[in-house]
């Protein structure tokens, strides 16, 4: 196929022959995706190492009708980042550049393959805060944290990625580059393109840089573990916080029995920190960039009024930087731990924090009736309203028996997800993996609005296609 | 002309004869625009009560080819809803409905034409904060108030009007519904369409209600006027309040000498908080809506230390309700004191806050050579980099000569903005007024991408047309 052989020849001019990879094993880190889900079967992964190289890719690929998935770190769960034979990906990880801080102006100029925990280590060198954290922040990329509006444990106090962008350059998929690298806090001249791009899993443009906010760092911290009866407990300890520490309460996260039982199964040494068994545990905490009074007496205080109500059944507070590390790694590992005893069927769901506890006893009515002896395994970000509500096989049952139920209890979940007013994508995305359950539960005048704004900003369909939504075959 | 007068009488037939508004005298706060620049020349005025209502009016005005201009509460500063002969303008004041108030969900959910203060008030009922806070906030309403993307006093901590929309219900150019109404924090379904039409001038879409997002009340409270040297010294302010009290500093509003002259020249009976002149005042808010240290006791030790440094020179606090809407008066009066004494060539800019001084030295040098004797009234929204940099005519210069040169004094100012990095339409949108400015300094890329999402979500152009950005004639 001279066509395409030459267009390889021509990338390799441009990225150098290293950075154009078609041996299959050099290509594993990108084309199998984390879960196993889906695996990738691109005629090349390609890596650029700056925005002008982006575009001379995108003018090439442009030309000759080539279609490209853009990845950053990999770490994504919807298949969002899968190449179908014929495709190109390119891996953004070369662009790893932090381009300048303005600690002042609390802003820092970051390339888009630059690794979320490597922006959070530079922001505090500079005495600033970058609040965005998740579990894949070791791996994950920053411009893939913002295609995909990621969420993560601190958006209770800082909001997803899309709040912390001022600005962002972008190469479109004929090679134009938009330069919206503002750095303000107030602009509105005009419609702003930066939220389009936000969220849009590289199907409307590939994201090269951002400008993105700091914040001032913390010199308070508190982090508790609280043993609770019930969500409804769970919320109204997230109501008390709220009023008492609106400016301070940065995380809650619910974590039940059952999701410690299993990381505690999986790493026998890590420690229950609570010695009697709850049904449900919130993992808190309050931080301030402010001196002040100190935050972990005003929490200790909080749950001991909140336990004289009978609300917080018991609760311990993390007195160093070793132990808040300790509670943290419990909520963090519930993936893993759960990925280890068996099958799981994934949800990523938000509804109306009020409708939290309606929505779990219905959820748990259903997918009980559907699959006799199923375990939900549901945590997360309550503060949020945001659950991922996922499923472990029965004891005894096949794993592959059990995954091949995966859109059948897909369904399940979200058609209540949809009743009680909720989004079943709330902070990973759309992707391959829930493309066909957007199309199902959303509103025809919506798609077709997507297919319309898809259509005016990449008319020749070469980005990332599959993803999101379909549009109409050409 | 037949198929006009028949368009009129079938919507008439839809919300009434007396609210299609034909009379001259009746027209009059519809077509007369707040600063006189601009005089609409509508064939009618309509005026909705509903949803269905404005949806059948598309229908009709989309059949019929009849262009329309959406309008709330005649406010705005850019001539974005005058109306060109032959158009019509929709004005949303009677959809006026507060729908739902979901205290424990701090959500509410309004319809276009609530008036801002109304639902400031119903919020304030329910023991809840709507911060959106703006001179006009007796007249806005909410629906204007996110087709601008409006900023105020209070977007330092709370965000501009598009931080604080969860959701949109929307009619469409062709009279179809798009009803993105959610009440969630966390949503990553495909595009997040509601940011498109937010700021968007009712140029892609008519918004008929949204859901809101809602704040705790306040239960601490400062506010101080403080007098300062210079603009330095007013960012050094800023930066030791955000150090301190990052969480409650609401708002800090620079007001210069020349524009406390006005206002005291206008209102003499209105006294001067500091007996000492300075050249320059910053006022600050502090609020808290938890309980903890009284917040006037650590402002005033703030200023106090401050005072020792040189920074600050003097300073006073307000001590009731009473003081603290003076000291807000003086500076929410300055706008209408100004045209009390001349004319006035308005700017809404913004620069990053660290280039603030740089920028106004050299705006002051420009404008002065440009136009010797020019007084620079320059006052307004430091925290945010926002300033309206406005300019006052000179002593014995005519008027109209004047105000004949504010596209020129428009270019000097803006010529700087731009190339401080800044913003040329900070929180008063575009509009008309500031249209061709857009183009001249906008890449072209970004202009072709607004034209194509115009094109693509109002293929016929019958929203707000010349507003925003030019369509290429068809």
């Amino acid at each position: 196929v001279p066509q395409i052989e030459s267009l390889l020849g021509r990338l390799a001019r441009v990225v150098g022959p290293t950075n154009v990879i078609t041996d299959p094993d050099l290509a594993k880190p990108y084309v199998i995706e984390r879960r196993g889900r889906y695996t990738s079967l691109p005629q090349a992964i390609i890596r650029p190492a700056s925005t002008a190289q982006v575009v001379e890719i995108m003018m090439l690929c442009h030309q000759a009708g080539v279609r490209i998935v853009p990845q950053g770190g990999n770490t994504g769960l919807t298949g969002a980042t899968v190449a179908a034979p014929g495709e190109i990906i390119m891996q953004l990880g070369r662009m790893n550049r932090i381009r300048s801080l303005d600690a002042r102006n609390f802003s820092v100029e970051v390339e888009a393959g630059v690794v979320l925990a490597d922006l959070q280590r530079a922001a505090a060198e500079q005495g600033c805060h970058f609040p965005l954290s998740l579990a894949a922040e070791g791996s994950c990329q920053i411009g893939g944290n913002i295609s995909t509006n990621a969420g993560g444990v601190s958006v209770l106090h800082y909001g997803n990625a899309r709040e912390l962008v001022l600005g962002l350059e972008v190469v479109l998929s004929d090679g134009r580059v938009w330069n919206g690298m503002r750095k303000l806090r107030k602009n509105n001249t005009g419609y702003d393109l930066k939220h389009l791009f936000i969220g849009a899993e590289g199907t409307l443009g590939i994201i090269t840089a951002a400008m993105l906010r700091l914040f001032p760092a913390h010199v308070r911290q508190a982090t508790a573990w609280v043993g609770l009866s019930n969500v409804d407990d769970a919320l109204r300890l997230l109501a008390k916080l709220e009023d008492r520490y609106s400016g301070e309460l940065t995380a809650l996260e619910l974590v039940p029995r059952v999701a410690l039982d299993m990381v505690r199964g999986r790493w026998p040494d890590l420690i229950d920190p609570i010695a009697a068994i709850y049904p449900y545990y919130a993992l808190v905490e309050l931080t301030s960039p402010a001196p002040g009074a100190d935050l972990r007496d005003g929490l200790g205080d909080l749950l001991a009024e909140m336990a004289e109500d009978g609300c917080v059944r018991d609760g311990v507070l993390a007195h160093n930087a070793e132990q808040t590390k300790t509670l943290w790694s419990l909520r963090e590992r519930i993936s893993e731990a759960q990925g280890y005893f068996g099958g799981s069927i994934k949800h990523d769901i938000s509804v109306p924090r009020s409708r939290i506890p309606a929505f779990m006893r219905a959820a748990a009515d259903a997918v009980g009736r559907a699959m006799p002896g199923v375990v939900i395994v549901a945590f997360g970000h309550l503060g949020d309203g945001n659950l991922h509500y996922n499923l472990s096989q029965p004891v005894g049952m096949d794993r592959a028996d059990f995954l091949n139920r995966w859109e059948e209890m897909n369904r399940v979940v979200h058609d209540l997800v949809v009743l009680h007013g909720g989004s079943i994508a709330a902070e990973h995305g759309i992707g391959l993996a829930r493309r066909d359950e957007l199309a199902r539960y959303t509103a025809s005048v919506e798609l077709d609005m997507m297919r319309a704004l898809r259509s005016a900003v990449d008319p020749d369909g070469l980005l990332n296609p599959g993803k999101v939504i379909d549009l109409p075959s050409r």
